[in-house]
């Protein structure tokens, strides 16, 4: 009656299932005002010079850098002013020698100016002259045409998650919509003959549906769209018809399971039956999270969780979540941040494990503690008082109190 | 003609604007499902028992403890199979001395038991009779009842930013609608007569908006609404017209003006005249960002946020996020990840101003290192070449290369 495991480590795991899976062909064209947290799938070159013509970094003067030569407060450099440049306008004014016109922050440098003088190195002298007190250099206080992008530079590379000046930088060339990966749509299915959704009155011996909705959030972080086919019967017929859907509507099914070894072997044979190459992985060396099952089927990812709340959420992130980066063709999914941290008490594990405790992170005496969470992992309340996840490497059989740790916070 | 700023150091200026905020009174119902990265305003306590009967947490035999005491191998104790507990349901058996149940993970708890025995530590004699090889104590192997979460306690406290395991932990309570923080509506007006829309064609002297598109994806990432009000040209009436709208509709309001002094001025002018108190903070001790302008208006947070797009961002992340969090009345706004680095340059600075140099993170001979993009604070590029950023203290006057650092990314 026991499962028979072949348990892998979490690297073999991963090595195995991803190399089953390869991103997804597919794009999807969106604005380029929608694309945040979007996955680009191609190099993106800038179609225009930014800026396209030459600007005034500061509020001064146009004029020739070499009229300015060996100018000084004793020996200030005099310049006929013959008009302004108004901003957002082509600079109608043409420079020569002796000449100066006035310039505003981001104004066009007008035919003939080289440079911009600040107005502080300058005295007006009358209506139509001024005084220069220092030299400017040619190209001083001026961006030059292209100096942000020169059109045809990479703007933005394939794989990048779109972050908000990312966004700004293909708006400012000119780019307002955008080649993305599709996001993927993740089936959840939930099995249990115990378990009930949420908004129903739960009668003797019923318990209400956590995973869906744990899950169906994690989803959301990882950039997915969660699609829930609901809470099944733990027979056969059901279980098999659910997951047959999924995997037709779905690009990535999730069966989280009773945590019953009967009903997981039940999951365990469905899964097995949705198709080639079928189950990569059954048993992952972790605690919590090693009854899971790794699969691929129609060329699609299809993983068992196991049904403990704490632990299908664990498997998520240390395996779910990549695989819908990878799908995406992501290269810089976001990381979670994280805290170091003194250990607050002595952790158990087993060589050839790789744990995840849940801690809490407090400030004592002026330094970080990581304070394991009592709880099991059918509690989810071990996660809601927890602030982050300690790991505790596979060759190590424990970590003792004291301990330098690194906190991954959620 | 040079401004006239009062620079205060980012700390004054936190000080003084945040104390004249205070979170948003109105509250939000909504969906738990939908609640993900939402803030509750209130402590959330537990309305029922989790769970709300003991369960076991092993598939085996409900048992009376007292009935294995001493069961060894050699020596097994023999109880009666009376029959199965099903799982969802009221457990129909009663164990009495001498008698066991089938019992599964998840399951009840009958009557008359206080312990599982793990269906290892079994062996079947006949259809209605086992050997139990190891004793259990009372309770081993059973989740009791409240064991999780007692009805009335705190299941999530006020200010939290709700994660996956809180919108779980909140449906296995049986919680499905919450009262959250409305999310803070923000109004940009991005002037500048020299801007244009990144959808239209650009003339000479004209430049596309970026500032309207990287703050409002910032705003996004923090939890708000953007919602933009266009393009307003340089003129009293017409920006005065756009920031009493705003004022009027939004929560809070942010000007990004052009980089010229006349402009900053106008923007100046035109918020002080929005209302009492006006103007807190006009100039912030930070490179980039120093001409921001901090202000509230019918109680509103207003915000003059530098033209050009490195600085906008920087102090949005500094001095708007942390307005944003405070409003929602949010006690944990999600950090950004960070990491450690070796300065790959020297970077100068000026005692009395803290920099926000902006870096790329590479990794060179087994090391990471926080490597300066060049670019000025017009450059858009610059942020998006950029990972992070390392802040330089306000009591430095620079930092050298090989300085160990902490480079938060973005």
């Amino acid at each position: 009656m026991p499962e028979l495991f072949n348990v892998v480590t979490p690297e073999e795991a991963r090595r195995i299932f991803f190399g089953h899976l390869s991103p997804n062909a597919t794009l999807e064209r969106v604005a380029v005002a929608d694309a945040l947290d979007r996955i680009t799938r191609r190099d993106v070159h800038s179609p225009s010079d930014l800026p396209a013509f030459s600007r005034s970094t500061m509020d001064g003067y146009a004029v020739r850098a070499a009229d300015t030569y060996g100018a000084t407060e004793g020996i200030p450099a005099y310049l006929d002013v013959i008009g302004e440049v108004l901003m957002g306008r082509q600079a109608e004014v043409t420079v020569s020698a002796g000449q100066a016109a006035i310039e505003h922050t981001g104004g066009m440098l007008p035919a003939g100016a080289d440079a911009v003088v600040m107005v502080e190195n300058t005295q007006q002298v009358d209506a139509a002259t001024i005084e220069v007190v220092r030299p400017v250099a040619p190209g001083e206080n001026v961006i030059q045409v292209g100096e942000d992008l020169r059109r045809g530079d990479l703007l933005v590379p394939a794989g990048r998650w779109l972050r908000p000046q990312d966004l700004g930088g293909l708006m400012g060339a000119g780019v307002t919509e955008i080649d993305v990966a599709p996001r993927p749509l993740v089936a959840v299915i939930s099995t249990g003959d115990e378990i009930v959704p949420p908004e129903e009155e739960i009668g003797p011996g019923q318990v209400r549906d956590i995973n869906t909705h744990t899950l169906s959030a994690q989803i959301r972080q990882a950039g997915g769209v969660p699609w829930s086919l609901g809470i099944i019967p733990d027979n056969r017929k059901a279980l098999t018809e659910a997951a047959e859907r999924a995997l037709q509507g779905a690009d990535v099914v999730i069966v989280t399971a009773g945590s019953s070894v009967s009903v997981r072997d039940l999951t365990a044979g469905v899964i097995a039956g949705l198709g080639e190459p079928g189950i990569l992985v059954h048993g992952v060396a972790t605690r919590p999270g090693k009854p899971t099952i790794l699969a691929v089927a129609a060329g699609k990812p299809v993983i068992g969780l196991p049904g403990n709340p704490v632990s299908a959420m664990v498997i998520f992130d240390l395996l779910v979540a990549p695989a819908l980066y990878l799908l995406a063709g992501s290269s810089n999914p976001p990381a979670r941040p994280t805290v170091e941290a003194f250990l607050a008490r002595n952790v158990a594990s087993t060589t050839g494990r790789e744990d995840y405790v849940q801690v809490r992170v407090e400030e004592r005496d002026g330094q970080r503690w990581a304070v394991p969470v009592f709880g099991e992992s059918n509690l989810i309340m071990t996660m809601i008082k927890a602030d982050g996840t300690v790991q505790v490497p596979l060759d190590k059989h424990g970590l003792p109190e004291g301990e330098r740790v690194t906190v991954t916070l959620f």
